[in-house]
């Protein structure tokens, strides 16, 4: 998939691994073969080490049922300080008696075959909810898990972290900060159980620029607002939502601590970084065929833009039209009607645009003659453009979704078997 | 499909027919043919007359987008009296900027057929938006509609009003009022485009007892809440819908002025009448193969009983999982989870249920052990029970929904061809 360009942001690789002194692996220890469900044979288990202790942030899930690994990982960060990753895919550790214990002993295991204290470490869990974690699994796989970490291991580790998604998701950017190069890079699963207005999905960013534990924070949850949270695939918020970034320090900037250019020019980066990881994820959405971007412009706030943009994106009639390559746009201003937003529907244009070009399918609230020829060649593409103009404020956002289709059925019809 | 029974409610056979003085028709005038889309050969216009001059009183959606029957019927509706509906499928007549012109003419083509005023006339339609309302086959057909009309015409006028629906969806009841035996009916078109909160969906009720305008109003208010308020397919709100009843007094009944007993009676004759049409709206939801009901209790509130009912039956997760007829309780407690109230997450339970039995398959937000092959039993009807409690509390909801299918993403993919 096409990475989106930023301005002033130059595209790397090495995902969790792109910037300095971060290593990284992933192996497979068994954990569907141990009374989860089983799916095709891959990695399932993950670790990410910093060389030296990391400033960390996190966003979480606002479901009211939270996974264990994100109770013991709030309580981890609680000094905004941290030196590694576990993650396992498989089991999500949530609605078990025994989670946190299970979450817990997981930071003990990594921290022991890193020779750092437990409360180092973030601990994450996907997959099934309601079944109990093996530990076994991870307690034997942790030595070689921790033995073949190494400074190109993303794509092992990538691998680990995926459920249902069917490619890895990750990108890394370089930028400049104080005259030193600085990098930064990250990890993303998700591709179901999907829905903005929360952190959404598991996503582990490292980098090496410099940045005081406050900032790294309100970097994270400013970003968050404008890229995971203005994703959605199905509507369902996650119970083990979780995104955290670590941040070094080795490229030897001076350490962000107000917000200035250099703050400006690091959340731009983390821009960069999460809306193509937002974009990655809405094209991988389950059973998707198509990436679907809707731009509000012309709202009277952004608010305003975004809760349209949303609205569009998140409407299975519209979803479902897309799958069809069907310009049905009177779906596409049913679900302006219904936003939950107040601005005059009379003003509404609407627009379908691709690599093929756009066309104008409505104006002033009401639809225009145009060409189904040109309209399916226009469908027929991969990546689709929503644009609407909901009037003449200065405020606009996008939202990014996917098409609903057969497979979205089939994935989820029995997904435990 | 069984219907549900209600106290002091009987159910009788005719639809918007049963009560005394309503005559009704339907007739395929050709809309299919004149440049909307192409449904299989049914009839596509229906008349609803009152012998009387009758109270009527309506809901609409809260769709920003209102098809033009809606503003037309709003303005015929202020004194609170009609005599008549007039019904087209196939054209919504929405997003169109002739739209009122064309509600209006149809108004004017039945009442001059019906001797009335056309301010007595309520007009609707459904069907597909921004597509230009092709007023001919109306005019040319009025003739036969309105000659047609008998006191048993209600099978060939809710033929009429169907879209994506594949069963007629009606029901009739008797109840006593004043000594007097007093007969309602009602028939409903829901299929796509569903979801709680709004009206939701054309529904046309008739009766014969007597009410005052003030009360019919407060009564329909009342009871939309509690059913079609609570039912989803797929969380698209409709830009056309509506639910209006018109009451004649030709049952001879004192007429309803207060809230007393006897308005107590019809609000619940209305609900047997609502709740009924509600679950086969749910039931027939595009492409859906079971009915799902969900019942939450232990509430401290009615609103938050309400809140997580729906939550659980928007759940794409859920319903998918629901078809493939896999008790993934997780999804459940997802749902319960990211619903917008608030109540401990450690003390809700969820079992499962149907014909087949039931089983607990969650205590105090923690899963338990249950039968697979149970639960497989029990998933295998068609009407499923997810019972839930979420505390101590006195108030209780049920919210009906349906499966997701391979056939919704059909129907939907190609709607318009």
């Amino acid at each position: 998939m096409k990475l989106q360009s930023v301005d002033n942001i130059k595209f790397v690789e090495g995902g969790v691994c792109a910037a300095k002194g971060f290593r990284a692996n992933g192996i497979q220890c068994g954990l569907a073969h141990a009374g989860a469900h089983v799916t095709k044979k891959k990695n399932d288990l993950a670790l990410i080490a910093a060389d030296t202790e990391c400033t960390a942030a996190a966003v979480y899930t606002t479901n009211k049922v939270k996974g264990a690994p994100i109770l013991v990982t709030k309580e981890h960060l609680k000094n905004g300080k941290a030196k590694a990753v576990i993650v396992n895919s498989v089991n999500a550790n949530t609605c078990n008696a025994d989670g946190v214990e299970k979450a817990s002993k997981m930071c003990e295991l990594a921290a022991a075959e890193l020779g750092i204290s437990p409360e180092d470490v973030i601990v994450a869990s996907t997959g099934v909810i309601g079944q109990i974690l093996p530990i076994e699994p991870i307690a034997n796989g942790m030595k070689e898990l921790a033995e073949g970490l190494t400074y190109d291991g993303n794509p092992r580790a990538v691998e680990a972290i995926m459920t249902t998604d069917t490619m890895p998701k990750e990108v890394a950017v370089q930028f400049e900060l104080d005259g030193k190069i600085c990098t930064m890079g990250g990890m993303l699963k998700g591709s179901g159980m999907i829905h903005p207005n929360m952190a959404t999905t598991l996503t582990f960013i490292t980098t090496d620029a410099g940045i005081s534990p406050e900032l790294l924070q309100r970097a994270l949850s400013d970003i968050v607002k404008v890229t995971l949270n203005r994703a959605s695939v199905d509507g369902d918020t996650s119970t083990n939502d979780m995104v955290c970034v670590l941040a070094s320090g080795a490229a030897g900037n001076k350490v962000i601590s107000h917000e200035d250019a250099d703050f400006e020019a690091f959340e731009n980066a983390l821009y960069a970084i999460m809306m193509n990881l937002a974009r990655m994820m809405a094209r991988d959405g389950e059973g998707a065929t198509k990436l679907i971007e809707c731009a509000v412009g012309g709202a009277d706030s952004e608010k305003t833009a975004e809760t349209v943009a949303k609205s569009v994106i998140c409407s299975s009639l519209f979803k479902a039209a897309m799958f069809g390559e069907d310009a049905n746009w009177g779906r596409i201003l049913c679900a302006v009607g219904y936003a939950d937003a107040e601005f005059d529907i009379n003003k509404v244009d609407v627009k379908i645009a691709s690599a093929k070009g756009s066309i104008d399918v409505c104006k002033n609230g009401a639809g225009v003659e145009f060409s189904e020829e040109k309209a399916k060649e226009i469908l027929g593409e991969e990546e689709i453009q929503i644009l609407i103009r909901i009037g003449d404020g200065g405020f606009s956002a996008i939202a990014w979704g996917c098409d609903l289709t057969y497979d979205y059925v089939k994935i989820n019809g029995d997904y435990r078997s």
